[in-house]
């Protein structure tokens, strides 16, 4: 039984994680911090673990904690995990982080798109954390570096084609549209309900932060750098990310045979589930659940393919991929926990 | 390991009981019909089972399919289960019925509020399914009535008081708001998106079926004779029913008091959980879960007690409560298969 | 061509009233203020009103802006109404307040419920602005007390049952649910999308501050004082309240009888639109208009009646009805500006 | 006083007809029919409409009708239309038809995409009624067919740059979503609530009809043919289509001098509104109005610009735009009918 501390608990990613944690049969949760609810039980700010969870929020200090736990999830922003994460690791514990500030591999890259970056000697050690692409890495890694939610959506669903060299990289275009979910708990006049409701916008065009992120993974994959056009909207609903991912045909190819390559590709994946033959994914059939489901059409018509994936930014996005992770860092079953169905409807 | 059947698995009910079996760790699912689907898989009618089950659905062939289960979930309409059920018994079988058929005691009650019943021989077996309140005779039984889901959160709210003489049964009003996957799968204007999204109103006032359901029950509870006001009221949700149980005070009685009530009432039952005093339970906190959640305001203004209790329709109001009768009759852990945390937000 | 102005023109009925003016044709808009936005154009706020006005929004100094307008909306939180009333009708202006500052006659119900009251001495002069039941005494007005949304939808739901001695008034009890536009547009987590949607609660159970104004105006058409049960919910939409109304009949009454009452008390109300016999309101038949929609249930089972009444809160339950109120002191058509038809679907 | 007439009155289409019509100061709503609902009156099938139309629906018999009024709005299927519309010309009367039967000029592009074509020899002179563009033609046309809804915000959006030759053509891409009312109001599982609500999914990718009719007109625009990739996505709302449209920039142009092409293509345009730089459209603040409103990003990073349009489906792409040119056809002013303010929130 390992012991599992939440930095950052109360906010939606931080109660995604004990949601999964309180049912996880090989782990414990030990600790789970928020400096706006400290003292407070965990489920009265969230009613819905009544009964599933003792434990009492308290505010981070460090030296309190960091030796009442095997592994700490860092569910915070940018910029304050780079300011908490080194002294978990210097207490030899294992660290799952949430924010991006460990993704990007160079820290001018990072510092472009963030802010100044004040632990950059763990970047080089830190493993990006896409179980399906990098299993091997995290399994011996100290520091996970957990993936954005609309990159996991958008290099899931390219990665069957980037390998296989059926896409001209040159001429990515992802087009994602995310629930509202992603954007957090904080009071804001943007994500009120009656703001949100019954209305769809794009936010951030040509400059959302997961750009720098989806290209360096892209640019791996492809095996050469590359600059892709990325935009995310925000639906009208809670869950879900959905992107419809467009690329030119870099050589002349069937729908059979690339619906094979994505059945080939993901065959011993647990989480990504390839559509059937001309079916696509829907976000509302992975709600609550860790799984990546893809389809893609191959248009002759316009030369071009277009890959749609869906999966839920809480869970894939977020706080299942992180447990996923977790998994396969402290050597348990990789499905452990997360034994979700999704909730439809 | 038992075996277990659907009829009528490609409803809203019927494919929550299939999300809720295909994790349940002591059965297994083996037979699900659906007319309307018959011959395609249950996850290509629901995607977010993909993966889940390869289970195929089939028509409704009594004798193909009576011996290749130990207990039948008959998740059909009313007047149905009626032609089916006797069948299932006759083999032997165990049967939970989700229907209203074997819910009312009185034929001639029955008669009154729903249509001719033909087979009245069953009514004084079978039992009625809440087993917070009828745990004892559900272990012995062969014939389940699983009760409906607006009277599973209208009785589960007054029964302390009910049991505790503090209100006069004669001045009940239950003003219940429901989720629309109540209305069901059909095909049908009334429930379209546009027609029920951000518009709330009241439907069949002052005449729904589960009056007398509820009346039933309140009075075994009462130990009289009860006549009571109920209103259903469609909500733009998915799922969740929040009763609103008005009733006026039968002596003199504190807050404190109450609360004792309920705590002390509940105080063994893992799927009631009374809510902290001065709280009330919202729908949102229950979503997906088998839990029934309670609060109460005594009003002395008035010399009314207000009882708010909120379930998710589709679990405790229907599947989730057919599972924990299956259960219970087939000796399992009660909680078994339950222990889906609340998905929230 | 009037000059009016808005103060407290950033919240949703401040721009509800803008809305509603910018299309009347015996009124201009020509003061709107905001301390939050000032200095903004309004329809930067609120994009929906771009090419509609170039308003700019000020701060509220009310010497720099009196003389500017012939009437004043006063569309600010309570207690925040009381402090700059009286500036303006010392200055000769008239004005419609949409707070709770001038509608309870009693100082110190007010004071019960509310807080200090430091201008009483308007209050006997204020009238409470529900045309349908005070349109002689609002001719006349300089300061209208604007209803409350609840209390309005509950007041025209009753007053033919009252009027006519059909309803022990003793008995009364109004359960209503609203859209989350009433809880205004200030950044709070409770009402982030989010904790809204897909979900249902009850709040502020048997201490809602509309009470006494409900009883207070109840009691006038009874004759005699009233209290009653008002629970408030809170419902996953923006715009709507619809309340369903119990009481206990004083007298025998058949359906056809109260039909008839509803439709003699209402035949020459532009804006109340009984139901035909048998059918009831829904919220989205009234969005964005200023109708009040009614239908009711003599129900001789119980010996109760249920009222079932919509409204959308926004407008009959505040800004249309404000300017109903307005074209009323004005000497306009009382439908002026108010030839919106209810946006469905 | 003009008298008009709407076939297919029933559907979302034809009821927002007639939610328009019945507030026009310049015309008369004389007839409406149904199939399904004939004998019934509007207002019984439409509880909005209650106190606003008497009118009563009747079955298609254009003989008995096509003399009670000027000019009819076909609200009907494509293929339907191509049976009704020439008998309306043939007895001298105006047609705007919503359907697509006239939209396409090529039979041989139409019968490719839809079926065989019965009535081509109308094809010619049907003029494509996006007054924006085709204003002049329309001024004199019998026939006008009016835009699909997806092709009306992506041609509005693109039109300003294919005027000014910014854009390749041949690398247009529009990912486009909708709110679920453009599916209509037939009774279908697809469309139910619990099936769309909280969810997001393309459909038809790669091959929806629209496709054709896009490419047409952006080839007029573009002087030049041109072929595009099209997607269609369903949003969890009622009304509101937005479409981001990716294109690669054919010269080098700044960010300032785009927003002036759009400010200047559209200055004279009611219903067309260029958002400030560095802004961005939403659907919630065009809902239930008819404008178009449209921002854009230069991106020198991807050599693209992204487009960003927002309109409310059922009116500029449906109803409101068929009164638009109804409005032109018949010389009444343009926006005569359409001072709507959208409705937010």
């Amino acid at each position: 039984m390992y012991k599992i501390g939440i930095v950052g608990a109360s906010g939606y990613t931080g109660v995604e994680l004990a949601r999964l944690l309180v049912n996880h049969p090989d782990v414990e949760l030990t600790v789970a911090t928020s400096r706006q609810y400290a003292g407070k039980m965990l489920s009265d700010v969230y009613p819905n673990l009544r009964g599933l969870t003792d434990i009492v929020l308290e505010d981070v200090v460090i030296e309190d904690l960091v030796n009442r736990a095997d592994l700490f999830f860092t569910a915070v922003p940018h910029q304050t995990a780079m300011n908490i994460v080194p002294a978990f690791l210097a207490a030899g514990k294992k660290v799952v982080d949430l924010s991006a500030d460990f993704r990007i591999d160079d820290a001018e890259v990072y510092e472009a798109w963030y802010q100044t970056h004040i632990a950059k000697e763990f970047l080089e050690e830190a493993v990006y954390g896409l179980p399906e692409i990098n299993r091997a890495k995290i399994k011996g890694a100290r520091l996970v570096a957990n993936p954005g939610c609309y990159p996991t959506s958008i290099i899931l669903g390219l990665a069957p084609l980037l390998k296989n060299g059926i896409i001209d990289p040159s001429t990515i275009i992802a087009d994602s549209k995310s629930g509202t979910s992603g954007a957090g708990r904080s009071a804001s006049v943007a994500t009120l309900y009656c703001e949100v409701t019954d209305g769809f916008k794009a936010y951030k065009v040509g400059n959302h932060r997961h750009t720098p992120e989806i290209e360096q993974e892209i640019a791996k994959l492809a095996g050469q750098g590359v600059i892709i056009s990325f935009t995310p909207h925000l639906v009208p609903m809670v869950r879900g990310i959905l992107s419809t991912i467009y690329a030119g045909l870099a050589k002349d190819v069937s729908q059979a045979e690339v619906d094979s390559m994505y059945q080939d590709f993901y065959k011993n994946e647990r989480f990504v589930r390839p559509c059937a033959p001309g079916t696509f994914p829907a976000t509302q059939f992975v709600r609550g659940s860790n799984y990546c489901d893809i389809g893609c059409k191959v248009d002759l018509r316009t030369k071009r393919i277009v890959v749609v994936s869906a999966i839920d930014n809480l869970v894939k996005g977020a706080a299942g991929q992180a447990v996923q992770n977790m998994n396969i860092v402290l050597g348990l079953g990789e499905a452990s926990g997360l034994h979700v169905v999704p909730l439809f409807p």
